[in-house]
């Protein structure tokens, strides 16, 4: 199965415009563009969603369960506090990677304490689309058969 | 009236399925056809909504407010930091009976504290399927005409 | 651009019929038709969305952000714990004005901890409907055009 | 086997008499003569202890521990403190369910929190005598044989 | 009675000299002048008060007792420690409302708690000079005959 | 009823031998011998309990709860975490002052927080033997008929 | 010497009038000429001062250690952050009881904690005008001569 | 004088038949009996005592004050939490070794404190019956004469 | 501009006379008269304020900032909680150097926290009357011109 | 520049032998010999130092600082106390990634908590070796030229 | 294998001179020595570092992998806070036994903390010179072959 | 004796270099140079260690308990977790004065905490390099012979 989820949470479909001084990537269509480029490079078959629902992430992460590899999870804000998306990562047997576009140890203090982090793989924060695309070669290597 | 409902959070659709050794039980369809069974023999009429969303929760718990008599609730990850379903309890005047199948005094400590227990008649944590039995026959007694 | 979004959270529909000691104000649509009167006084196009929802609420804030001048939020019990609508807010230019009907710094300690004011212009709590008044005269006076 | 011990703590001899809108349940005489018919339609054999002392419930948990199916305890304050009686538990291979007659998470404090809940079954809180009815029903259908 | 006492504490004589980022209001006696008018509006007979002392500020709450319909309370930095400023509210039965020029809960972390809004009727924070202004109609319609 | 309950905890049998810089009191016969001489002049009539164990201390509050006007109680180490006997004070009507020899303020940090106090009538602390003198005279002025 | 200060803080001017669920006592003139009489008993010249700021209690302190054998000092609510009336007391070498109408043990958390009572000579709360009256009986026995 | 008191806390009669993974040591019985042998050895005259109530130890230690050389101390699971055992350690002159079968440190989080510690001469963790062994020869050296 | 304002806070009035272990120093007074020949020698006109109340402080600070160069600053307790002062200095632009005679870090807990050090440009402390010297040094080298 | 530093902390040295559960990767050797392969293809010219002290780390990162494009860093259990090596990151001006091989945020409180991770560029962990090969291709893209 | 490590600390090498009420023990060398004769009637092969350094106690932990029998390990003040010193621990399969010379838990707060102790076997404390001489026993019994 | 040893700890041999914002100091050995100058004029003969290691650290404070009068010591990082430096310092009898360039109470939390301060004699912060300047006037006026 070479087939990977990533799932992106709440207000990430404002990417590009939004914070660009902390948020310097291109728009998320952009963004999953030359993802999926890399996928391709990577004989990965991507999916992207984004939901600015926690049901909807929750459903996302059950849902692809029987379906993919690995996920590669931005929980945006989610992070910090959705103990229902954790669960949800529990739950299925498929390997998620966490990842943040921006260093999530280096903002308020509320965003530098994961609730899902414990559950995931591994984690990798701080690099901007950097992060996305590591998170693929890693999937990659790892994960995908 | 002698109607209840059972409301499940997130994640307990997957039950039976998700990590065996915590959550024992069978299937959430086979428990509640069990419970279904038991209900009948107190005389009940039971009403099943399983939902991964908080809204759908806080909906479920807002609209039931006319017509039933108690509500067993099992609010799953929403136990630990949903306040909106806490004020969905307290907004309504239907007594509501938390449960739990794990004993989550016994897991990751923030699975000690529960959000919605100050407003909730009471709570039955640890014993399985049997929580949601003892809730059923503890609403009929305390809460059925 | 003289538009204005009143967006009231979770349990806020049942306004009126909850908790009367705490929420002596009127129903919710009482309420939003006293605040449509003011806003015709003061010059303002309200519009007015309740919803449950966290998602629900997200999206109406990204959406407002190129229609209106500014936004009176009660977030309910989101205030406490929603980083998700906290990020919303940071994510749109549109200034954004939080109120509360009851005193939160007067009730359990979970309430009088708000995770969207620092991101907010201000904060108005305590004064019953007046709060929304107030927030529709002031956002009159600073934010619109 | 088919025996019970239904164990008491300190002050629960004043049932009846202390706090009444706390304990609104009847004397512990009249509990414990009601207990034992439902112990005998359940087919179980029950013996019932109150102590005010935690060397005695220690000595009672310890003494029960070939004798009995399961435990029905209600701790009383010591639920807060007694790592002696939590010790005791654990040493036990006797299951063990924590009842409580109020809701002990809607009080002061320093009542949320037990020491014992991790080292006992389950938990049932704050549905008055009906707390140890279920306990009865659980252990039946759990432990005894 | 329509007199009201506009109370401001510590500092906020240098209002307009100190830190424009933070305090971008006109000087006190500006301000002050602009709430003259307003009040004059709405039929209020306002007193100005400002003092950089806790016992004046309790003395000035205990002397308006008998005097004024409601207090519209700046109380500087004392907000976040005076609890003598705190029983002085609570002692006199004129209702108080807390206001605040700057966004308190978006600066340092011990700006973020009043001590002294428990017991104030309503919290108005972050909105400039508007703050007051806010103050002023709410007690007219709230609290003055 | 003009009898009182004079009740001291663990260690103070002591009294004179333990830590003469901290407990400079004469032994507790001799100190009893003194409150017995001031209660004949007070008309009070004493009953003198010292109890190395917590159930002792508990059955004395339950038992004198018929019979005493009042009850000088000295926990001792009990002050700072028996919830047990916190109950017993609360379960009984009887009126209870505290007293501490020493000023339990001034010591180790675990001694500046008693449990018991919240539900005790008065606190006396850090008079030497004039503490239970004290006590005594206040119950007889307060409580005594 | 036989001279005592009989010191009170902020607000404790309007006792009587203010919450008198709390503070039953009499008013403060009434409590003072209640307290001369105990004195003039007692063969003590008391001195009575009353201040509503921090400054005047600090050299009310001062000035009366050439002059008093004790102080009996109710610090109202700077009995919860007052280091500097700490530093006052431990300044002077005349010893001082701290004094509490209501028992601050059992009202809001702020409350329980008394930054002057380490350095008290004792503490005596909750005992209404009881308390100041037992102030003045430990005062006449240990520091006076 | 060469006699040794040999105190054992709550649960320690179970010993042998209690979570054998933790407490790996043979029954009390067979302990005391090669503590016994060793004591000989060394030229103690040793004195067992097991007791599972808080009263019974503190008794253990106040009655031996005149009579041992120094104390071998296992307090269970009261190490945490008895300030009235802490407080008869105090009160005696007679030294006292604390000894853990178990490391207390690398265990539940409450074990990893001892409220006892801090007055004991020393503490010996982890060693299995080698605690106690270590615990004689150690009083052996530096308090029996 | 070559004056200096050396503001001592409450009860250093009292220095000389005050706990000579802590504070060892002459009299204030002839401190004072000591800085009076340093500031001569480096050429700066010294103003000396002491105060033993907040509001006393606050204003001093406020009124020299038209006048000195930089302030010398002990605000003994105040250090611990004053953010009024902390507010005034803030909002002047003139250097303030706290200065504390004793080391604060090695006192009681609650003096190892400054909370005006945050907005001084720096700190001396533990030095005796050295501090004061160093300050008016240093202040001398960076701030006067 | 194509240097890049690959920084490896305390008892990293003992790789393959050390844990092998959690650690499962191959000696430090092998991995080294591996990741030069990568560079090698990466076109990056790597330097591999191991140091068991902090000292020398402190070191390698300042000495590094006009040689390298990146480093890729790997503090051990430095990671969570020290600032010493914080501070190097922060002095020099090369980007840092940080890399663990386990996943931190599950083990131990202790090491979800790193006291490097604000100024380091990204975070990496829990992959295994395949974090440092990660951290290889993000420097390359990112910070070699 | 006989032989054994005692590791020694930083600071420990002044031992004699340095704050001989807290470390009556005689100087390190004295103390080697006598340990050095103990170890001889034990039939073990001493050997002895002292470190000042972090890095010389982890690679002294390293290196004696494969030579020692088991090590005492006195880490002074690294107790605390060496997770480097903890991890060497793990990492190696000889059991450590953890001494203290002084009873870390009777001093300041930051010493009774061991991080290193949940690694240890075992911990010994408070027993001056007997503290090594008691673990190379234990040692002996336990772990020597 | 009229040496000083001036020890500065880990990355300030950067100075200058590093963060220019926040250490505006020359570089080191210019500020040394200059101290040098000072020292010949204060008739003090000074001896200059940077290190990067805490091991040094520990030996410098050792190995000059001999010769010198007074240490001027900047910790840097280890200033907020070295117990180990803390502790050399209570081991020798040498007076050490502990300065920073930066002000440490206005920068990242965990800088305004020094773990050594209780040690020194005091501290000198926040006044760049005047703060070391200072440090040898004091060291000259109270320890220098």
């Amino acid at each position: 199965m070479n087939k990977v989820l990533i799932l992106n949470g709440p207000n990430l479909n404002l990417l590009g415009e939004r914070q660009p001084d902390i948020y310097p990537a291109p728009s998320l269509e952009d963004l999953n563009k030359e993802l999926a480029g890399l996928a391709a490079e990577l004989d990965l078959e991507p999916e992207f969603i984004q939901c600015n629902g926690e049901k909807e992430m929750v459903e996302a992460l059950q849902n692809c369960r029987k379906r993919v590899s690995f996920v590669v999870l931005n929980p945006g804000a989610f992070t910090h506090y959705s103990y229902a998306i954790r669960d949800a990562i529990e739950a299925i047997s498929v390997p998620v990677i966490e990842v943040h576009i921006s260093n999530i140890f280096a903002r308020e203090d509320f965003r530098s304490k994961s609730v899902v982090a414990p559950v995931c793989k591994g984690t990798i924060a701080g690099l901007g689309k950097e992060s996305y695309r590591l998170a693929l070669i890693a999937g990659k290597d790892l994960f995908a058969s």
